[in-house]
């Protein structure tokens, strides 16, 4: 318990913004002026801009504002420090290009944190924060398509050992409405520190993810369902705080709450080899606290940027060998190069070799690095999309 | 057309943040310290608070700032500026009590337009906004309650006639996925000027009060849709502009695109007698000039602060008086007292006055007027309350 609390504490440091810049910003000879508005910006709004070598471009209307700030673009200087524009508004580019896929950030205006008005917002480090999304070379698998898609379904089931009604949202995947008879497998699917049950779908996409898989015939149609992991209120200065994470709470409502009450409302198939459990970051951490105390619950496990599993691990785990169908393991290769997968102080686990022990000792075990990405959605995108085709194979 | 568009530039000035108001601030002899934060609060945050009067009390953090206002809270003067307070935080209350229920609002920090970052957003004025709730004597019919839940569902349909995949939200009643042979009546429900397809359910918590009306036995559980009506994009300043307004195009994608979806994923039950069409403000509008063409679609309608219907509008629509079941026309009683329900320069329509008529030449005529609020969501939730009780009775 001591050491993933550890180990938690750093996937929470690297969950923060800054993991989303360059670790060597190495500027291009020139800036290439062909911005276009992100694609995460509110209608209409012209900024923020990212051109084709993965710069972003800022704009703020604040005319007496004395500072304007934004917290992603400069490697090691807190951010893009804006300037007053001819016009009146503060205008900056990031130093560096940033890396592919989704960052979140926000602005520092006159010392206060505020969102930009130029985007969505998207809820990340317990408040929502402004996204920015870089073009990525492989966006074709989370683009929206004229394919048959999935529905996200927002539920609210009663817990009575939060005494609360509680949110979740679940995917069904396209053609569920119509084939009343079909019964479908069920990926419970946690997002990180400080997020919610709405991130894997809004940043994440993970419905457009299956349903693109799911039309190319890459996988196995299946529901996943999203509900919020921060159980034991881990807000920086919150009540608990880290040193009181407790997974309880979190295991009380997801095993004898939602389990049923998702088993009772959907066509699921509820036997053990057909449900799977994966997070991403502090989810990955909550996966692997439950699901090996739990394997005639779960049959595949997954691990998100969220720590490693080893042969130390499955051997102290009853069953593991026999009822675990696929331990999937999922890095940014910049996580890996910052050696941001082990506690930190204690002896470093290597993830690689870790899965590649698994697999020589027999097991299904697949490591996967998503190319040139860090602690961000980017990466859990790509894991996503690599994962569900080995669910529910069996 | 010409009227209509006028009326809709009326419904539009009148959905400013500015009407949430009262329209006379009596401030009381003082202000109760009995402030709580607002219900709409982002997960940790104190503030915006309310006080069991109906003032609210905002805190901003921006130490270097100049100047920071709330566009709420002050009748005429366009907003409730805050004033420094001893720990170096911006904070003011409003001059007098705030109307019961929601109102949108955002910040003015050194001449730039940001939310409050204690509050959730919500898409209003073609922007997502800060919300704040003062709580209402009659909250419970919206509240969360340990009862069953329908669901809201996010679908993505193809829509050929815009060449996009179009979002839409479905509510369906708590019971939907259990009774596999039922079917259910639909209403298509359309958000105001501004707004989008989140507003109905996440502001106007249209599932919850459909889920409690359904658990007391009070409403026939009915499927609601929601979709996105600005389809001719009527941003101030945008393309087309709203001189250009044109019904056509959201036209096409209701009767066309969105209907036979519907019908072709949901157990609706699909003749013209078990469809109903409402929207608020502007798409009370849309509403009117939609239904009355395709009565052989549409039995009931719905005008909630979004114009009126005449015993001349009901004989310039063929069949009108066989094929409509209700017409439910309301407003909120501030409304009524401004004015604000007829085209301004030509002559006042009294919407009283029509439902009378209506009901006096022996239609099924209900007007509705919600106590002490204005052109805002309370009077809208109270209006939805009131109409799905009468809907699908036939």
């Amino acid at each position: 318990m001591r050491m993933l609390s550890a180990a938690l504490l750093t996937a929470m440091i690297a969950v923060s913004p800054l993991a989303a810049q360059t670790t060597a910003p190495a500027a291009p000879a020139s800036v290439v002026e062909d911005f276009k508005p992100s694609t995460l910006n509110q209608p209409g709004q012209a900024y923020p801009q990212v051109n084709s070598q993965g710069y972003a471009r800022f704009r703020i209307v604040a005319p007496d504002a004395k500072a304007v700030k934004v917290s992603l673009g400069l490697g090691g200087r807190g951010g893009t420090v804006l300037t007053k524009a001819p016009d009146g508004s503060w205008m900056g580019t990031s130093e560096g290009p940033l890396d592919e896929g989704f960052h979140y950030y926000h602005l520092t205006v006159d010392g206060g944190t505020f969102n930009d008005p130029g985007t969505l917002n998207f809820y990340g480090s317990t408040r929502w924060e402004s996204g920015i999304e870089i073009p990525a070379h492989d966006a074709d698998f989370y683009a929206l398509k004229d394919v048959p898609h999935g529905r996200v379904e927002q539920i609210l089931f009663a817990s009575p050992s939060t005494t609360s009604q509680r949110r979740a949202f679940v995917y069904t995947p396209p053609g569920y409405d119509r084939n009343a008879r079909e019964r479908y497998p069920v990926l419970y699917l946690q997002h990180g520190w400080g997020e919610d049950e709405t991130a894997w779908a809004n940043q994440g996409h993970a419905n457009l993810i299956m349903d693109n898989l799911i039309a190319a015939g890459k996988t196995r149609p299946f529901i996943i369902v999203m509900t919020y992991g921060m159980t034991n209120d881990l807000r920086p200065g919150g009540p608990s705080g880290l040193a009181a994470f407790d997974i309880r709470p979190f295991q009380t409502v997801l095993l004898n709450e939602l389990i049923p009450y998702v088993d009772g409302h959907f066509r699921t198939l509820s036997d053990q080899r057909h449900r799977a459990m994966a997070g991403l970051s502090m989810g990955g951490f909550e996966t692997k606290l439950i699901a090996p105390k739990h394997l005639d619950t779960f049959a595949y496990i997954g691990l998100l940027s969220g720590g490693t599993m080893s042969l130390e691990d499955v051997n102290a785990a009853p069953g593991y060998r026999d009822k675990v169908k696929l331990t999937f393991v999922s890095f940014g290769s910049r996580e890996l190069e910052g050696g941001r997968t082990g506690p930190p102080g204690g002896p470093r686990s290597d993830p690689r070799a870790n899965a590649a022990a698994l697999k020589q000792a027999g097991l299904n075990s697949v490591f996967f690095v998503s190319p040139d990405t860090g602690h961000e959605f980017q990466t859990w995108r790509r894991s996503l999309h690599a994962m569900a085709p080995l669910l529910f194979r069996d």
